[in-house]
């Protein structure tokens, strides 16, 4: 059911087809991420329209609300959400170590309280697993812990607790249409990385990815340690980098031999107005697009920068209209969609080595807002 | 450039065509208000879905932000917010007297301040005219002063104040590529009403509008006073009640021969999670909702109700996202355009008048939430 073809390679970067219950993904791909069962003021013909192909939804949020089994009998999360393309699932080990309160971690698992009514809850790699498959997501993940990077005796005991939690997960799956992924953690750390890697490709999942990483270590470390991994992981197997991340981190991330991404980067900065531009990242309230004809970025094909002017996004700032936030959240979805999809043109053409310097320049003004 | 064809007729009711230079109009017509050049939370092409075929923005608000200088400099409001199909514009009479602070009537005009920051404006019937044709919707409305329709005594002086800016209003106009509508306005006196809409087709603008209801009148009282009204019209011209309605209204309205309607109604309820349905007035946040799998509406055509369950926007809400609010607006507005295209099809057949009461009988429940 699950099968990935690597179809081009340009040294460690490679073009694939992951074959998936809900359809084909050509990779390098981004996915959107839709938290709760929605990318926040999208609607699923907006997200066709721009060519997403992969959705991100989050397990933490859906088990709580609206709750897992209750998406279950509507359908599971593909009909309830009305997206019936490729879809996949984190563990919701994340937020439960980003967003719950008084959260206790044991070996068996992790006990928490919603940040939403302060109520108690328990998640275990057993439980992780239940959720996702109540949900029902092509893609889902092994329960793991995400420690601070800058905690290394810690990290390696959050590493190790990561690899006895993916056996169990791997354990306790039983759908046969869903892909489990299991992931690489350890920090920055190359020893525990390399450990990792090796570790989680030994169960043999059907794709592998690589946490713990965006989580504010440097960028010369997060290069450094996918350097450590992936040539640690086997060919043949799709690999996600959880939760990145800027456009030259995806440029970067491909380079390393990545064929998966995801992150709330893209429509987070959309809510705050800031847009991805050839000239940099623009803040779109700017006073001096007031009278700006042109469009966000006049080489983008989405509809909001087909359509709409500079000066118009902005009056809807300034008016504090939502819909400035919809249309912003197109381009900046499209902005990585369409930096994949060129990347999968370049490494077909055996060019994407070549072409990435001057990608990595392009997009270099969009690391911090400059306008 | 601008003509009203009657295209049938049942009693009162009656079909037509109203050509402007963004198209024709099918009468009766359902306007969606896009007060700050958007309807809110919906793209232009969510309104095309749902078959609008007339907008209404409002000129006080883009006055003060973004500024009608501004807009005529983007190229008029058609192409600002790049809606290309017939547009109304109101003079701002309302809003100043309804939105402003400290506001100052005399003859010549009003004095107020912006409610956004304070600053002082004035406007005249002159400057709502100059402020109208830099924004440039096809149907624009003579300057008007709607008074609170309890006070018999202040509402005869309103009129005749109306009436001398009406005469002003015509006089101002200068492009000849836009309908000015004169406003009859008489609160609820017959004797004004009758008055009012005397004078004001004596003027011979080429549709008018019926202000000053909607404001705090009973139904009865509307009714009464679109009774007197409507059968002192031209035959040939379009009539506009302005700020209309409910469904009912809307039913009402037709019936006593109105052609076109607007109101923020549907996607302000939409806002708060009220959706007209078949079963009355829907509170989409209702515990009830949690597993329905029926659409809002199972009669209803729209993206909405084609695609998502009540359970879903229920979640929606929940989790505070606001696609619900989109969600809803696109089936609300399609509710009321519907009932416009219901109606034109049955007063072409002759059987508006018989089908009438079954229609009101049919959304006599969405007149209050009941869900």
């Amino acid at each position: 059911m699950f099968h990935f073809n690597i179809t081009a390679r340009n040294n460690r970067a490679r073009t694939g087809i992951f074959t998936t219950p809900h359809g084909d993904l050509l990779t390098p791909v981004f996915a959107p991420v839709g938290t709760q069962a929605t990318v926040k003021t999208l609607t699923p013909e907006h997200l066709k329209d721009i060519n997403a192909t992969l959705m991100l939804s989050n397990t933490y949020h859906l088990y709580l609300r609206p709750g897992d089994e209750l998406v279950r009998g509507m359908g599971g999360l593909h009909k309830f959400m009305q997206w019936h393309r490729p879809m996949l699932t984190d563990s919701g080990g994340f937020q439960v170590f980003s967003l719950a309160q008084t959260r206790k971690i044991d070996d068996d698992g992790v006990t928490f309280k919603s940040h939403i009514d302060g109520s108690t809850h328990r998640f275990t790699p057993e439980k992780s697993i239940a959720i996702q498959e109540n949900l029902g997501a092509d893609i889902i993940m092994a329960f793991d812990e995400c420690s601070d990077p800058n905690d290394h005796a810690y990290t390696k005991l959050a590493m190790e607790r990561t690899h006895r939690w993916a056996e169990r997960s791997v354990k306790a799956k039983t759908r046969p249409d869903q892909a489990l992924f299991g992931i690489v953690q350890g920090g920055v750390n190359a020893d525990l990385r390399s450990a990792s890697a090796k570790f989680i490709s030994s169960l043999d999942t059907p794709g592998i990815a690589i946490g713990g990483l965006s989580v504010g270590e440097t960028k010369d470390e997060m290069h450094a340690t996918l350097d450590v991994v992936t040539p640690l992981l086997p060919e043949h197997k799709p690999r996600y980098l959880m939760g990145v991340g800027t456009p030259e981190d995806l440029i970067n991330g491909v380079l390393r031999g990545i064929d998966i991404f995801d992150c709330v980067l893209p429509t987070r900065l959309a809510r705050h107005h800031s847009a991805f531009a050839p000239e940099g990242r623009l803040n779109m309230m700017n006073a001096s697009f007031a009278r700006d004809e042109r469009p966000i970025d006049g080489t983008c094909d989405c509809y909001t920068c087909k359509t709409f002017t500079r000066a118009y996004i902005r009056h809807l700032i300034v008016a504090k209209e939502l819909l400035a936030g919809t249309l912003i959240s197109i381009h900046n979805l499209r902005a990585l969609i369409r930096l994949m999809e060129q990347s999968r043109v370049y490494i077909a053409e055996g060019t994407f080595e070549e072409k990435a310097p001057v990608l990595l320049e392009q997009w270099s003004n969009n690391a911090k807002r400059n306008k």
